[in-house]
């Protein structure tokens, strides 16, 4: 029963490490750490023997053909029959597939009162409609069925945790099992994270499937705005022109309407980003509590902020990348030949225009500032840079800087609009100019958190996230939060 | 009493763990965890709760109004009343404010001997003349008071630590409530960090209040330095132009002047960090020792270096995109259809000058290499990327390459001033034009750098870091350190 | 003997926690933690020492000169004669060079059935024949010697692992001892990565002085590759109309000729990484198992292909640049003014060439959205970026985006080049242009790609992976893994 105190080494043991010993390497009978079984001789069973050797454990694999098996194994390794093996160890891993678990069934006594550890994963999300640990749970129900270390995959298990992902998600009922496996991963140098009772065990198994769920949500968004923006300006300067006078823009297509998609669509996806907290604080404010749960749409919202910040800074940067490619077109050299060919032949020895001079400095300006700072926003995105901020720096950059971004992005948008905005030969088509329609959603932003920025509505905003309420108790000492930093869900 | 035993498994918890069990979820009376009580019912209080449920623990919650709190609660949690939480647990977080401190004074003899667990922040550095923690060990001086878990929040204690920060700093005069505390860190996934005695408490308590105090004072040197370089600029070359020939280049603000002071600030502070170490190498030479403490200045700017080399490759970024803008820009399209004008009136088949092509393709060129050179350098600043990296290698980056990206810095900004140091009319209101005075602590650094690798300097050098003294028994062969490796602080 | 547990806490001394105590700071007698000593009075046994004291443990330094060295340690602790610090501990830090091991010869029973820590670093790789670790096991075999903590420097071991490094590799016979120094390491809050038996001391021993090992074959290849195309390109466009018409095109050596060579180097190193694993597939495919491993040269292409697709990605982040920097060039002035000077005198009104104008816009949007690409496939190499990735996520990224990036970058080279390869002037030296040579290589990869995605091959292909083989027991359940996820090894 020594097998099982995983934490606390026995007396026996400690004792014998003060002895010399010649054995070179490997584990050995009684040297305090548990004998683990592992049930399956395939990739992941093999990997997984390597790791607890080299940590010092006792293996005993379960095969159904044991002699065979054992010319893959290090021959250290106790290779044997499943009910062998199932009796030597009292932690035992099932490294084989779902459909198998019923093989099982024979050994149920032998099973009854151990740790079984789930590893397995489907091909599908939901591919069964209990998980697999569930599923071995109902079918051996003596037994301690603990679900994990289902996310790393055989290389990893094999080479350590150096360079690939360390978190190990584990579930059990029983709370000392999942102590037991807990502690195991931990002597294998992974960081096991308590993801509480075998009910988490599909939201686990599902791990390893999803891609990039995340992602999703602010990605089709990105996409739709994409393509209505594009639409938008091809409408406009590429059909318009021609409808109207004949004129060919189409080699356009590849690069400028490109760029003029992008930073439109990066702008709302920034605007975005702080329409979520607004939503959020106005919520609040409503109800005049922070205990009332969001709808579930902007919880939804407000936590995919990060993704639409950083999709936003994505499309500036290649907007920026296509604006500084615009003077290497063919093109444009064409149309500097022309325009030098027109100033000889009209005899023009100066064509400075201070106006425009000036205005596409100060747009040049501000489009570089509003960049420069979204990247700050990007690079302390990095999970290694956030962790090393503190709630206050984090939510200086985010907020404070986000915001000042957002506001010197909208002065270059109207920048480069200029006056156009009020002339009436760029409403084609009834169509207002597309840097119009695309600063809407920012400008209402801004205002917004102009609002939220008076007196009166800020200190009741502040006096909410510190656990005041609208209707009760609120000299009730202890309610008011002795954490002073209000939650990471109303940065912005 | 079993619930102190945190670390080792009682035989009876690890008995039960062997039996089957039924329960589904949650904690249970006799799992070997203890049960760990919580003063106040916020929010704080309620996300801790529910981290600890999750990792198994039984926790009860202190409140003044218990039966209007347990509604917040999992019913699983044992609300009631302070004395009686007290009574229950003896692990005591207090989840109040610091001035509520003094209402649980009744309670003094049911927590002496109990660990209490200070949570609390403040909302100013140095609000209170001692730390909250100093203040409650004061209080209840038969206490155990530890200092923790105040640089989390609580809505990364709720959710878990997977993405936000992991480490907690506890800190405690009593050594066995300290590490009782640590190891319940771990338990909850956290990364304890052990800050010693409660005398560390007040640092504990301003870490979540500070903003970037590392990057306060490189922030400052830059923002005079770009002061400073741009008011130079601006003297000789908009206001010169402008009071000796009426030349309005007012238009030149945004984006030239700017773009002429960012690349002059850039390898100011580049010039700057390897100045720090080279004033530490000047003192370990003059002291013969390393055993005698720099001066406090010079320690501070040690410990900055990496900020001032990040700001340096920062301003170096947006030189390289203001300069990618210029061609961009509506006065240049201009100026080159007035060049063009020209060139047809005075009728110059070929306008070529070898010598500028050359100048201009090197310039840029070298340009081109020392930021290339300057970006390893900051990816290599990333955490996660420099913990990947043993020292040789980090040293590798950021002294030789860096020494180089400043020595190829220095040749691009010679290039860009060519012949125009030794021109006359480049002395406008008797100031040398702006790269001589950008390049004065450049070169003497560079120099500085060629004295340092000189043998006889090199060699005493190394010899000092070695553990050498000048004076004393340097013939004592332990205080020739086993450790090779030199420390960081001597890096550059 | 107490001193020995370090994982359990003494029943004596949990008691003792529950009692007041007016002890400010430091450790005591009886506290739980054992006793470390310290041989050698050095830097390392300095900064051990201060960090031993911060996490409660009571240190015994053993010195030469004790009185001397008593100096230099805080006033806790007891620094005195080697002999009577071994006899006080039973883990025992040697902070003395390897060189001066013999010099404790006359206390080997004294250390009989200790625990030796060897912190000891060479200064060059494989300086001795055996390692320090095994020299010492050698001299003291009764000892248990443990290799470790030579990683870290003596600056990290003083300021605690908040920024550097946190992993301290640790081996040894004895497993007892080696979880003890583990667990010791733990609480000095590093993160302990068990290495096994002391044979792989060496290994541990030549981390701190290895020099991006990783990096030396790939950079190597893309130095290679980087004279080849320079070459090339030198030969083909600068040689060849020197020689044939006497045109002096040299001023485009800086930035032109390197701006050829850069994404010929770019696009072949990204090719490489992929060729790699579809020469893994082959193998896989010609011996119908993947349980044969691959032979050496194509093991070590393999485990580099992440840096060389970093090196790939930063040829073509600098071929950028340098193409940006174009229109800056003098060069560009020139030649443009001359043009603007034909097109008037040979009253030209308008050059527009609507062939050349597609051929560029499509030419740089390729090439931008190749890099955008290439950079998201950067991003998630980041250390810590890519471990908050799943297996699924990190394919799709690095397979699925890269194969794309690759095909994109070819489209780009291939519009660059247009009909030039067609045409027989484009053959200097009967040399064909440089595009051709450098799509060679994409090209077989990415035809070799749809080989691989043609369903009779990928299906087997597939179910190799898996874990099914050619020849044997193809119906043993357990050797078809319960792990689906195939290996990172087989990624691309």
């Amino acid at each position: 029963m020594d097998s099982i105190s995983l934490m606390g080494s026995s007396p026996s043991s400690t004792k014998a490490s003060f002895l010399p010993n010649g054995v070179k390497n490997g584990p050995r009978e009684g040297s305090g750490k548990p004998t683990v079984g592992i049930i399956g001789s395939g990739d992941f069973s093999k990997c997984l023997t390597i790791r607890l050797l080299r940590n010092g454990f006792h293996v005993v694999v379960g095969s159904r053909q044991p002699k065979r098996a054992a010319e893959f194994f290090p021959h250290v390794v106790d290779v044997t029959h499943h009910e062998d093996a199932v009796g030597k160890a009292s932690i035992i891993f099932l490294a084989i597939r779902r459909e198998h678990y019923p093989s099982l069934w024979d050994l149920k006594h032998l099973l009854a009162g151990k740790v079984l550890v789930d590893v397995s994963n489907n091909r599908r999300v939901n591919q069964y409609p209990e998980s697999n640990a569930e599923y071995l749970a109902s079918l051996f129900p003596e037994s301690l069925v603990v679900k994990g270390f289902n996310v790393i995959s055989a290389w990893a298990m094999q080479s350590g945790p150096k360079d690939a992902s360390r978190q190990v998600y584990i579930c059990s009922n029983s709370v000392e099992a999942r102590q037991q496996v807990i502690e195991l991963a931990r002597q294998l140098s992974f960081i096991p994270v308590d993801m509480g009772a075998l009910s988490s065990a599909k939201e686990i198994e599902n791990m390893p499937l999803r891609l990039f769920t995340a992602w999703k949500g602010p990605v089709l968004t990105a996409v739709a705005l994409s393509i209505f923006f594009f639409a938008y300006s091809f409408v406009r300067d590429i059909i318009h022109p021609y409808v109207k006078s004949k004129q060919s823009y189409f080699y356009k297509i590849p690069l400028e309407m490109v760029n003029r998609t992008l930073p439109m669509v990066a702008i709302t996806l920034l605007a975005l980003v702080y329409l979520a907290g607004q939503l959020a604080a106005s919520h609040q404010l409503f109800y005049g509590t922070k205990y009332r749960r969001f709808p579930h749409w902007l919880e939804g919202w407000l936590q995919s902020r990060k993704q639409l910040g950083l999709l936003s800074f994505f499309f500036g940067c290649v907007h920026v990348l296509y604006s500084l490619c615009l003077p290497m077109r063919r093109s444009e050299r064409y149309l500097l030949l022309n325009m030098a060919y027109q100033q000889v032949h009209a005899n023009v020895e100066n064509s400075w225009n201070e106006e425009e001079v000036w205005r596409v400095e100060m747009y040049i300006s501000f489009g570089i500032m509003s960049l420069g700072l979204l990247s700050l926003l990007a690079v302390t995105s990095i999970p290694s840079v956030n962790s090393a901020l503190n709630w206050r720096e984090f939510s200086f950059i985010q907020s404070t800087l986000g915001y000042i971004a957002l506001l010197i992005a909208t002065f270059h948008a109207l920048l480069f609009g200029w006056k156009r905005a009020f002339e009436e030969e760029a409403y084609r088509f009834y169509m207002p100019p597309g840097f119009v329609v695309a600063l809407v959603l920012p400008v209402m932003v801004i205002l917004g958190k102009a609002l939220l920025l008076l007196p009166c509505v800020g200190s009741k905003l502040k006096r909410i996230r510190r656990g005041w309420e609208a209707s009760q108790y609120h000299t009730d000492p202890e309610r008011s939060a002795a954490h002073v930093s209000p939650e990471r869900v109303t940065i912005m």
